[in-house]
């Protein structure tokens, strides 16, 4: 099995699991820090629709629905997306990076806007979503990538580009099959947009409130027209 | 005084141990990892014409006079001028910051680059160079700056832009006068480049032979037309 499928796998496991998670507000540092920083610098552009890619159950689609926009999201897990559905706010369709990649997902009108949000995991499946985000954003639309700050890793081993071994460390629930995920130096991100035809319009470092480190890092590109 | 002056002050006051400091490849990191990394960085790129904005003694311009490109060298400091012109290889000027932002410093010619090697280190002066860098580089040209990772800050104290204490610890001669100088977050430096209409090309990240851990950040950015 590919480490794409073994990661979807995952998640097709512990889909219930993770529904938990959220509802309860397990993750500390998604409630401290990263929920609000990826909703605020969305929010801060003038956009009026917005397509969540790896929405899960839907916590930052209805987030953005319920701060006025038109959002829609998109997983591959369809245990998650009929949570999504039972809880509503936004639209919510099963789809993978590579149905969005390959164009078999196809949009009656493409969005102002895409984030991922903590999705990206896989090396391959990555790299096809965002050479090919112009399938589902609109000319001089953003993509929004939010992710681990790299120097996380840089803290504890070697900086290099690679496959790191996961864990379910640290969530309160009973979690099952690990994967490993793949990690990217700040170099190899921007690399990947430059290719992607992607143009950094901002990074932010949304810091942890007690230690002062940044937790994540978003990136804000712009798709040329 | 301002910082701005100060930091001046202190690199006139140093002139002579710094010339010796270079001339004796007294700084391992120099020497190990990002000399040899921004002239790879920039040799990387189809250029005829480079501007080196506080060249110092001169390696850098010497190191790309060497490469073939044409190569010049600008430093507000009269004393590090004159021992670059001593050792020939590229032309040299002094020049300041400050009179290239404000158009003091003209060129007949603007240059397909200009590269500023470890020099940000107020917060004004910095932002007055990188805002007016059309001056002195041609449309669609590109801006190479080398700078301390700021992960090296991450690691010690809060990760916030702002003013550090300067010092000259690890030098192996009597530098005087340290300065304070001013540290920006990435996402600090990635606004400034936005606001200056300055486009992300490459960022890249030499990383220590034996920690594997990153030490400077080279930016790659375009000047748009």
């Amino acid at each position: 099995m590919s480490e794409g499928n073994r990661i979807i796998a995952s998640w097709h496991a512990n889909a219930d699991q993770w529904i938990a998670t959220i509802d309860h507000g397990e993750i500390e540092s998604r409630i401290l820090v990263t929920n609000e920083a990826i909703v605020r610098t969305i929010t801060s552009y003038p956009l009026v629709s917005v397509l969540d890619i790896g929405c899960g159950e839907g916590w930052l689609t209805r987030a953005l629905h319920n701060k006025g926009l038109r959002a829609s999201g998109v997983d591959t897990v369809a245990a998650l997306i009929g949570n999504a559905l039972e809880k509503g706010g936004g639209t919510y369709e099963v789809a993978s990076f590579q149905d969005i990649a390959t164009g078999m997902y196809t949009v009656d009108k493409k969005f102002d806007a895409a984030v991922i949000n903590f999705a990206l995991l896989d090396q391959t499946d990555t790299e096809a979503l965002v050479k090919n985000i112009r399938r589902v954003v609109a000319d001089n639309g953003l993509l929004f990538i939010q992710t681990l700050h790299p120097l996380v890793i840089a803290r504890q081993e070697p900086y290099i580009s690679g496959w790191k071994e996961g864990s379910w460390n640290g969530m309160k629930r009973e979690f099952v099959q690990p994967y490993p995920w793949y990690f990217r130096t700040l170099e190899d991100w921007i690399r990947l947009f430059t290719e992607a035809g992607l143009t950094l319009q901002q990074l932010a470092e949304p810091v942890h409130p007690e230690t002062q480190a940044p937790v994540s890092v978003i990136f804000v590109l712009q798709v040329s027209a």
